[in-house]
């Protein structure tokens, strides 16, 4: 008997239980200070206490990303310590904003289990909500993740795969995001005077900028969500795995290329819903990361003329600009390509 | 004549001497989120402001490490910028909870002084105290450090070893923590079952797992420590000294040890008091941590029903993983062991 | 057409024309916090909003480079991003403190214009101003800096050198900084006895300390600062450009000196005024910086009993230690010498 955790096995979790997870986090000033400092996001809403007021918001709401890594750092103990691979997400929606002085909790239902061919792993699927301290559901998920089995030879504890949106509906964003006073909204100070009817389907847009990552940066940004994957952090034990070095948390990926986003996305300020997203290869420290974007469709939020919807397609790559907008090599990927990320942003109209 | 501060030589110090030091710091939300992007601490208390005050905390109270490094860090300059050893700690009680907003100020007190019989260094002790903007005491220990002389030929500037304690006295434990409303205290948010009573004297703790150190990381921390010790910041002198590299502050050891230790201690939220440690061997960067802890004794505070002590001896390694809890090789110290901590931390009952 | 910038070239820039720049930014004390990370700063005033109300300011306000890093980080997308060097600065002066919460916000006015005789090139001088959400301006500099033109054969947007002082004068020195009740300047807790009058004009100061530099470390600043000059942060292409690897901002060494130079400048609690100064050679991550200062001039602030004004050159070198006052090799620059800086302090009389 031990009194330190080992995660949860395949065989432990069971379809409806409902997992709540440890470590309530207060959000600081400081957490916008270090988030900036390692990702250097310029959205106006969330850099300007004043700007975010003027058009609408209480205060600066914390960036969206900040607060999903947050959540999905609570999961990792219960949900992938012993995990095999990520493999996906879906439904992901942000339900409120926000804000320094908020404490964030999360809990986990399963919602699915599916034993793998081979006995020695199966697929957990988890819905995750994270809230406020006041109960408020401030964003909610569905993940599922390859697990491994303790013992072979155990029962699978269900068989259960439920059936997943591809997309996020429109009519089921904007939650998080307050009627906007467009008319307040200053176009110059956010850094670009495109707005939601400026984006066409099946536009692209280049994101010109590359940002190499360093170990303590993706360490330090991983621990700042209090994420425990050992495979980030322990480089001792990675030289013996799979990469024979520490792997970066897909989640920095996905923040990089938010970051690098602005420069043609400058008012996409909120990250309103993720629809699905694949991490198409690893990246490791020492790795520039690019990225471009396509506009995949807009749309209207029903009762609402403030704000439009964009769905956007964001692919980052590793030491490849991306002015020819990489993604397939025939039928397989570019190699080039690590992430290729289906999300929904708002923007003013 | 100069401006600049060389530092104390053992022959500048004297008996009774109070040493001010300098550069009051007044802490920040920003000092928890990048303390804990630099460990990854989890422990409940510190974390949440609304987990605090619901156990009785006026506020979440700053992290009992990031308070002593902060304490430690303004000694540096005044007591050893000369020294060529730190050889250990005694006595040192966390005595008042330390929040963000709160000012900390340091004085030291000479207590001892002992010249070494090759004349060239001696040995200095000091009773350091820090408190806060209202003068009161938040941390008392007592610290000693072979010196060097500026001055082979001058007098030794006294002969007195103290007498210091092994270990803090139970009764004197629990300053810093205000009555625990136990049946408040969330035991699934604070990631662990296990309370005061379920841990017994001789238990061995591994605490599974590994962090590797950048020499980013470990200059940030100290110098938001605003500690100026420079073998640490400095790799062109110290590549032409006796490691050859920078060397890694002590200090950061521990809190990576604190905070590997959640994994088997969730409930220990608070450090009451260190009763001593010894940094067996340096750390360098690329160096993985590993922990594990003993229990050493257990304890019941002298009028108090909410919590207990335990008394921990916590072990860290580099690069050994400590599975079989590494500590000697015979009759000398494991070659992968760099610290021995002997503390008392407090716990629900 | 693109939606992404791609920053303003010579011939795009107009005599007269404002550029309200982008991205305004609240302050938090996490920026101290991350910021004291990064350098270390110990000047009280700073350092502790109990210093800095017991002598007169309303709080502690951040350090007046972080003001400038931040507002000169404003500018880059929109004056600098096609430049091939930052050739220098004048008459920059700290207007008003600037405080956590504060929200910052930058407009440059082109007042000068000269194209070089090769025609692939031209020098754009602006002066920009800082301001704070009410308005109030923080700050005031002029820059300029050679900027590519996108197409040779573009006619010369003007010919205009704008006279420029060579040193801010003392009536101008002090805005900044309230009435000092310099009774209740603690100078013992301020880390030296020295004020303004015991200093003396040609007087040479050696830093003492070394602080090397990491890529992280560079990087995560300069992202603070929403700073978005690719040169430091992408290492893919950095790999095929002049340097072959990454190129640290110059403001990172302003700061780095400035920290050091607390060892001998203790009270010089605030930068008035930078009249100018040069960036002398290019700084990679892996060096360490040291720097020592020589008291060009004294003055006293028209009305003002409270502080003096030093004027100083801090000279910072590369991988060399100061303690010979390395500038000049023969009629050459000493090749350590990296920055070469001339500003005004104010101390307390």
């Amino acid at each position: 008997m031990t009194k330190t955790s080992a995660g949860n096995f395949f065989e432990d979790f069971r379809l409806g239980q409902t997992l709540r997870h440890a470590t309530p986090r207060t959000m600081t000033g400081g957490d916008f200070s270090l988030y900036t400092g390692l990702f250097g996001g310029r959205f106006a809403v969330q850099s300007s206490a004043a700007f975010a007021k003027a058009i609408g918001y209480p205060n600066r709401p914390l960036d969206d990303l900040l607060v999903f890594h947050i959540v999905f750092g609570k999961t990792v103990p219960d949900v992938s310590l012993n995990a095999v691979a990520n493999l996906g997400y879906a439904g992901m929606q942000f339900l409120a904003p926000v804000f320094a002085g908020d404490t964030l909790n999360a809990t986990s239902e399963v919602i699915g289990l599916k034993e793998n061919s081979n006995r020695k792993t199966g697929i957990v699927y988890v819905r995750t909500r994270g809230v406020n301290q006041d109960g408020v559901a401030v964003l909610e998920y569905v993940r599922w993740v390859m697990v491994r089995k303790r013992d072979e030879a155990a029962p699978a504890p269900g068989d259960h795969v439920p059936r997943l949106p591809t997309a996020v509906e429109p009519k089921l964003l904007g939650g998080a995001c307050p009627p906007i006073n467009v008319a307040a909204y200053d176009f110059a100070l956010a850094g670009s005077p495109y707005k939601f009817g400026d984006y066409a389907v099946g536009e692209k847009i280049d994101h010109v900028d590359g940002i190499t990552v360093e170990e303590a940066e993706h360490m330090t940004a991983t621990r700042l969500y209090q994420n425990t994957a050992r495979i980030h952090f322990d480089a001792f034990t990675a030289a013996q795995g799979r990469f024979g070095k520490r792997l970066i948390y897909g989640g920095h990926v996905i923040s990089l290329a938010r970051a690098l986003s602005f420069n043609g996305l400058a008012n996409a300020f909120h990250i309103a819903a993720i629809n699905g997203g694949r991490h198409v290869a690893p990246l490791f420290a020492g790795g520039t990361v690019f990225a471009w974007s396509e506009v995949l469709a807009t749309a209207e939020l029903p009762g609402r003329s403030d704000v439009g919807a964009l769905r956007l397609r964001t692919v980052a790559t590793k030491d490849k600009p991306c002015a020819d907008f990489p993604l397939k090599d025939g039928e397989a990927d570019d190699p080039a390509v690590i992430l290729d990320l289906d999300y929904w942003v708002l923007m003013p109209r």
